[in-house]
């Protein structure tokens, strides 16, 4: 998916819609909590770029500053100084909906009979609108278009401890969430009944974390615990950490792009190795399609790790094709309509020197439009690749996902509506192959009945509102 | 009032809790409303520096931009090229409640069941609290911590058409509002039963216009109406203008330090002008408190329309004796410990040919803490003034007010801690005198039944809960 | 001048290319010279809101800090406490040319055989353009369009001591400067043989300062000693201060718009009280050009001493008629095409219930164009006003000038073009009268030889080169 | 050297004082000139972070932007759309001297006895103290600390045409310089006589390019040329393009650093691939040092395709082992005291599923000061790693260069200060190895005479001023 969309717009190429979470309670309060959170959130980034957020909590109040834009452009030394408490959580979000709106920034902080509440939420509720609609019958408004809001006011309402109110509030939630609550005491993580969204526990000396990944962990010093399970809620106060399992017959279903592009490779998601999965994507990529060819190239940076699984595979040599620049920022400026024709040279450049003359293997993760892999084969061809063979790391995407993919439309996927034949003449690729979503599963090393693969095959895991029986309630 | 408070913090020395509200309704959609909006709330400035905002409708949905700063630090020709529509409102806040964050911004946007709705008040609720509380236990949480969430949620929450539903709420508040409200399709202006917060209804062409002041009419050439009423609710929409008299049976309260301070004098406030007032003020308080003095001089810019008038009484001339620095803004910077003894001349400075060997008249509009008086009063002193006789045009402040003013404590205030006597000491003035309640409420042409002077005289028009029966439903 | 021009740019509408200078050498090095810089450029901010700079010397080195915009946006609490030494100099700058560029900002700091200097110069070189040519030829390049880097090229070529490379290069500097200089352990003020712009020297403890108006002095709590006498050098160094007459025979030439418009009231300049002088200015209008009239107002602000005076001498009440916005700033939106008949009315407001049914004077201190004077009558008889008698402080201005006031060319000034009647008329007055120059010359109180008024008389001081005989060398 | 400097400043963790040139001359001026400048400045972006800065020239004047930051921090739309013109040069630079200051930033724009002109400046003049004291002593001042000012007052002083003038100025120059000078008219590129610093010549239709890197032209669509030669002269006008040997009896001095970290790998430097000659680098580092191993690893981001080489030559797997964050920008915040040990976890994480239980070959491009090897052989001795054998692909950094490399002192580097079995020691490596001087020569497949290499041999290719005769004009 690497170059695919949001040429100009990030930092990042990703089209979806996604976010990571992070929070930590030191009973102590000793370690100076929003500064780890700052750097947690900075391993997250790769999760979101759109804003930031960071709400400490000092046992009586909570404070929170949050902006549009990468962490290090949201917080200054002065803000990070002035944030004290002995609990906190940070979100990053992107989003490709156009709300780029600060009032649309998590976490979320709001006031309700039992004190205050943030709530800092990664993925997407099927039932948010229906929610949303009869609160709103009740007498409820809303002040941002995001989920949490709905959850916010469903916790409110509960009965009894925040405990028991976010319970009942699981009970109602339809989607995806991995959510850390933090209220004016107690840390809170839960994962809704699939897992669609990763969540991990992790320790800091005395202090508990959760974050979406590992490698939040890794950045500042903690280790690792485990992942927390589908429907399960973390409770974390001064005195333990407890566990309760809200939902006991789960059926998991985690979301596969996790592994194919989302997660960043030094996580461990479900027990599995991100990276690891890659490379032996890529390995089974080879085995499916092999390609007689002289050189397996990446496209930076999502298809490296697979092309290199696939040039151990296939025996053929790993090299590098295209080079990257890696300065791209969010103000970057689209060519004027003269100069137009750049397209994705501003961004990769063919290496003549090692690809001139050669049959390539060019591995990307996936294909979402074909636009840009079109542009990349093109330019290899002009820097004189000999033959140029496409492989992806991942099946056609021929389905929208409701749960964090932002493929708003069936039109714009080029799976959805080409054959791979036809596809592989649009790119003007000399072949083009996909890993199957099997040799996909397979990569992973988990078992088959992990996974939510809809926007494969169609078959998503959670019935979706309005869609009728589209989407069934089975694993494909 | 002038440099009594907030030496560095602002524009203007202001010490109240004060905003400023506008709302244009435009049928045939031809005039640039979010310019014309953003012209009158420059001209409504100087009741709110903190935060300002604009709202839009453009008959299907409520965009909104706000931000922290003056009106022209908040808005780029660029934002203002983006808002689009037929019905606009727009807010300038202030606040001394150190809570300046931008999520207390307004105008407050929230959507509902029947649509969206933008909310823009100026007031304070006595009762926000319990409502806020009530609602809480109905399992509705809070994100600000302004008075218009209170308000939104209300209106939210009543039956039938949106007119009914801000009926229902307004029986429920309790305190001051001038608040105006603007729905996917239409533009309502209502005035708490007591009017004590000022509301004007004005005309441009075809379209209506609602306004805090009269001379935010006059900045974008439109026509004073009249002043919406006590208790009156205004509905403008694309068809008709209503009137609707919540409250029949209303016993006016007007805030009487809109005349002493808030209002611009270039106003008309329920039919008086508020310059013509000051300069009364001005005469009546060289009745009242005569001085044997050479020059009148007034503290700017409060105090200069007062001093007119006493000198005009007293047959005294009238002189400027003191020089304000115009370009003080937000992000001046306090003196270090070295030079802290600098105090009051980074803002005002003696003219000495002017006040050397004269016996003076310093007339100012009021007096909070009295530390800046000293000063200044010092400073002409050393300037060579040979007597200052210090004349206020307004009572001593005894009581807190719970409408606007934020003299939190009464700790804070000279006024109601000490005589006459005893801060004339305090202040070093050779004589001092406060101009009567009486004679204050005479400067203004209006019937004393009019005002609330609560925090002249501790009689508030309306129970403030928790105070018990301090504050009488009674005029003074 | 008030409201002539720059409607929309700034805080200030002046029409002139002015610029403010302050230095401060504290030998014992205890004081907290950068922030008192910082209050004294503030005290001086009238003269300048397009830049602002402040360098300090530690004896060793000259560090400098300079930006865009007025003094407490382009100074951080973090840059003031970054500046540390025992010298300091700062400069504010106003600019119509349009070279609103940050590479123009003063103060100008260079490096060169004897070491460092910083140069902070108020005026305007009328042989800028051949000295830099002459340098030029012999291999000099220049960055700056500014004429502090002719004279720091010209100090750099001196022989000897700095006190000597200054004085060779006063010399050869023709035009008006009030230039303060700082080297790595000197201080040196100087003014130029005609004494065209201000420049006074103070004390402060054991420290002297330097600043183009006295009113700096009482900002940081200094005592105004002198003058700085034309052609004369100040040093001041560790041990001493000194002075040098560089020229003995001086024709003293200070520009009369100091008195008209630059300088604030509450300085003293060349023993004269700018305040003073305007108030008798009013005066003698008023006995010079009388009106029967029921109302004396001025245009705030620069007009209102003015109309004190007149109001005064000619026995007709004075009042205010006009309210003028305090918030307008550096970034203030321009009123778009469908609005632009606002024009004056976003600045100044009449003051309906004031002049309803009066016979008005209304004095200014100028008149430029003459198109905001016009709006100001519409405005006033548009609030009902039955006459307006336009009374101007000053005399036409008929010539530009070249030390300063920025009206560039002959075409735009009214007064260069037109008779006094047939101004009236363009402005739609019920009758003009200006004030003659005899008057203002009078009102400061100083003999006629003291001043330059060629804007008024087409006499100039100073031989200007490529206008031939057209200025001549003597006074009107 | 990734990682070993600059951890936190900024996107990159270059340690040396480097500088991107790009200039383009369209006759037709049909071309949107300032952005394909922009684009080719972000092309350039690893050659400077710090500021970066574009002018044009228009026919008559030069036009300038320039600012602090990366370029599409500097450049907004609007800015972009101001600058018009026929000619335009830019510059990206980057400083580790502790001058951030703007008045540094290039290109330098001055105006002089021909006219005006730009320059921009990749390099450094060893003598330009001694032109800068020479030329003082003539009466000359200086603004800035960079060598640009030097060379333009050095043409200012030249006889005749533009082209004498550079030609005479190129006699002085004594260092490194890759020079693009704009002129009203005329767009000139030079390089110096021992060619230390790349420059090269494209073209685009009908419009000549100059750039530091081939990398540019790819991104722009712009086919290049050949190099500059060095001491060659190209000058460029609206009918032609001429090349002028400058010095003709030149011994080339290509700095071999270029190689190893600072050119793009899809440059082409004098002839040579850079990133084949990092690839071939580490095939000979492998036979070099051979090492009994699982798994061969590179420090991202620049010792990645020299590891590649390494694996295969050695025929030892080449995987990833260490991730890095692709976020960290120049406001990144450090961390406090309390969490200080994080150190390089914040910019790298160990793959622990790739490398647990594995001898790893980890390879890096450099070591300057050893800290941050140290860090990352622990990292991933924690994560599980059997043995961690380092390989550097050049030879130990023995001497300070003054051509570019920011190794200012000898005590920091630790190459000048221990041994290689030392250096083991400190990093605590299982083993280390160098690629020798020969080695990396023969890398690049250009002839040994080509180069300096005196950071490693200390052998420099120019005599440095006050270093006697330890610099001696000879090839190692």
């Amino acid at each position: 998916m690497a170059g695919e969309a949001g040429m100009y717009n990030g930092l990042d190429d990703k089209m979806h819609e996604e976010c990571g979470v992070f929070g930590i309670y030191d009973p102590e309060g000793k370690k100076d909590l929003v500064r780890l959170t700052y750097y947690a959130l900075y391993a997250l980034q790769h999760r979101g770029q759109e804003s930031a957020g960071i709400a400490v909590s000092d046992g009586e109040k909570i404070n929170v500053h949050k902006g549009m834009g990468l962490v290090p452009e949201v917080f200054s030394k002065e803000v990070l100084d002035s944030l004290k408490g002995k609990i906190a959580v940070g979100h990053v979000r992107y989003s490709t909906t156009g709300s780029t709106n600060i009032v649309n920034a998590m976490p979320l902080v709001v006031r309700y009979r039992k004190g205050s509440m943030a709530l800092c939420h990664n993925g997407n509720l099927v039932n948010a609108f229906e929610l949303r609609k009869e609160m709103e019958q009740q007498g409820t408004v809303f002040q941002t278009t995001i989920d949490s809001e709905v959850i916010a006011n469903l916790i409110a309402r509960g009965s009894n401890g925040i405990e028991e109110a976010v319970t009942q509030a699981m009970y109602r939630l339809k989607g995806s969430y991995a959510l850390i609550i933090m209220t004016d005491d107690k840390l809170i993580g839960l994962r809704d009944p699939k897992g669609i969204r990763p969540l991990s526990l992790g320790k800091l000396d005395g202090a508990y974390v959760l974050a979406s990944e590992s490698c939040a962990f890794d950045t500042i010093g903690a280790d690792f615990i485990r992942d927390v399970e589908p429907g399960e809620m973390i409770v974390i106060d001064e005195n333990k950490i407890e566990s309760k399992k809200v939902f006991n017959d789960v059926e998991k279903a985690l979301c596969i792009f996790e592994f194919v592009y989302f997660a960043r490779p030094d996580s461990i998601i479900d027990g599995s190795s991100v990276h690891m999965a890659r490379l032996e994507a890529g390995r089974i990529l080879a085995r499916e399609h092999p390609a007689d060819a002289d050189l397996v190239i990446g496209v930076p940076d999502s298809g490296t790790v697979a092309a290199m699984g696939f040039a151990e595979e296939s025996g053929i040599p790993f090299g590098i094709g295209l080079i990257k620049n890696r300065y791209i920022g969010r103000t970057f400026i689209q060519p004027s309509q003269v100069i137009r024709q750049l397209g994705v040279k501003l961004k990769l450049n063919a290496l003549k020197s090692a690809v001139k003359g050669k049959r390539l293997v060019m591995v990307d993760d996936s294909i979402v439009r074909g636009t840009t892999s079109g542009q990349i084969v093109q330019m290899l061809k002009d820097a004189g690749a000999a033959e140029v063979h496409v492989r992806v790391s991942s099946p056609p995407i021929t389905h929208s996902c409701y749960f964090g993919i932002d493929t708003s439309t069936r039109k714009e996927l080029i799976g959805a509506q080409y054959s791979v034949e036809e596809i592989c003449k649009h790119i003007k690729a000399d072949s083009l192959g996909y890993l199957s979503l099997e040799g996909l599963i397979k990569s992973t090393g988990l078992p088959r009945e992990t996974f939510c693969a809809g926007c494969f095959c169609g078959k998503y895991c959670i019935e979706v509102p309005g869609e009728g029986d589209k989407y069934l309630f089975e694993k494909c």
